[in-house]
């Protein structure tokens, strides 16, 4: 049995602990999130799993974000833990797992009550390849502002996810994380409008960046020609 | 015997999950926080507990706080989970018990490796009554600059949670939690001084401090004599 060969023996992971990612990608002037399809159901979910009991949890994660994307080398952050005792419920995870397995009765494990650990990846959207896992029959990207129905309290913890990048937006990571290496200032300032759900005004948005001191201009190459191209811009080097 | 009391049946709480609390005060103007000195050992360690199995996780910080302070009615934020497969050892979780109970081999399932949710609290110092738990002879304040040796990766702990106090400093909450009603604007800075482990320019503090547009002047009492006393300040309503 496919399922049962992914988890392994029942004393592999530590009980009722969980991770579950929320991978951000900027892509056509959007922020964009990777959920999978869980099969037979019309329910998304975030990417997740479990942690070994010899695995930090940090290693955990980075492991899951591997497996859903191909990156090895991924930006990521714990940003909360979810821990109400009614974030899941027996019936809620009977449901999930009668449709993946012929007899539930080996996964006792997974129908208890999960403790989760909320990390935030930020990831280069054109590097992805996008991979389900053994639950689920497609990985996909939505827009923010776009999601569908999401499973147990993932919308939650994607709500999470984006205030805790809004309050961080201004540390040069989100921006360096999310774009290229270089990029013109109409980019960057695209991907604060979808991060921060409101249009900015030109003015304000470049002075406002400009004072924080995270950038420089990429010098044009003498070309000859009239060069009407924009700026390109970088971030600093730590 | 009492710690079997204390904790009940193996299957209360959530298997190889603990909190351990950062709890802050400020007193003679010095950011302390609550340790406990462990039974027989020379170690100090933070407060701290399990998660029963119907327990919501900030419940159960909660019902901690409580029995260690006294006060029901705390501010406090989960501010990291401390997860690495090394952070506490068989070895010294064994040395532990075997200092609290004849018999440690009802109590395998505190040797595991345990996952823990790090909370930080603010709490009004001349409030608190200190209470040490079943595995500690006493409860103390220590001033954050210094702190005896911590038991397990506690340093780590308080390290993180000051951390994460210094980046939230400049938002109300800190201050309102942690000085009386009204204070003076001395008082605020030595707070600021404390938690921010330097000296700041008075002119400096009290301009940004009044530029954030958080405080309010209290107006003085006429009382017909001159008045000398500086002006009291508290923190506007939300």
């Amino acid at each position: 049995e496919e399922l049962f060969d992914f988890l392994g023996p029942n004393n592999r992971f530590i009980p009722q602990l969980s991770i579950d990612c929320v991978i951000f990608g900027f892509h056509d002037n959007q922020l964009k999130i990777l959920l999978l399809k869980m099969k037979k159901m019309k329910m998304w979910s975030l990417p997740g799993g479990y942690v070994e009991q010899e695995e930090d949890i940090d290693s955990a994660a980075l492991h899951i974000l591997k497996n859903r994307t191909g990156l090895a080398d991924i930006y990521l952050e714990q940003f909360r833990v979810f821990g109400k005792a009614t974030r899941t419920t027996k019936e809620s995870m009977k449901l999930f797992l009668e449709v993946n397995v012929a007899d539930i009765s080996n996964y006792e494990w997974m129908m208890k009550r999960f403790v989760s650990v909320g990390y935030y990846a930020l990831v280069d959207f054109s590097k992805v390849t996008p991979s389900p896992d053994v639950f689920t029959e497609s990985c996909e990207w939505f827009e923010i502002k776009k999601l569908p129905s999401l499973a147990f309290d993932h919308r939650e913890i994607v709500d999470k996810a984006l205030e805790t990048l809004r309050i961080t937006l201004d540390s040069k990571l989100v921006g360096s994380n999310l774009l290229p290496d270089t990029f013109t200032m109409n980019e960057l300032q695209s991907l604060y409008e979808t991060i921060l759900g409101t249009p900015l005004r030109r003015n304000n948005f470049q002075r406002k960046i400009l004072s924080l001191d995270i950038l420089e201009r990429v010098e044009k190459l003498y070309t000859g020609a009239a060069n009407k191209a924009p700026y390109l811009y970088r971030f600093k080097k730590a």
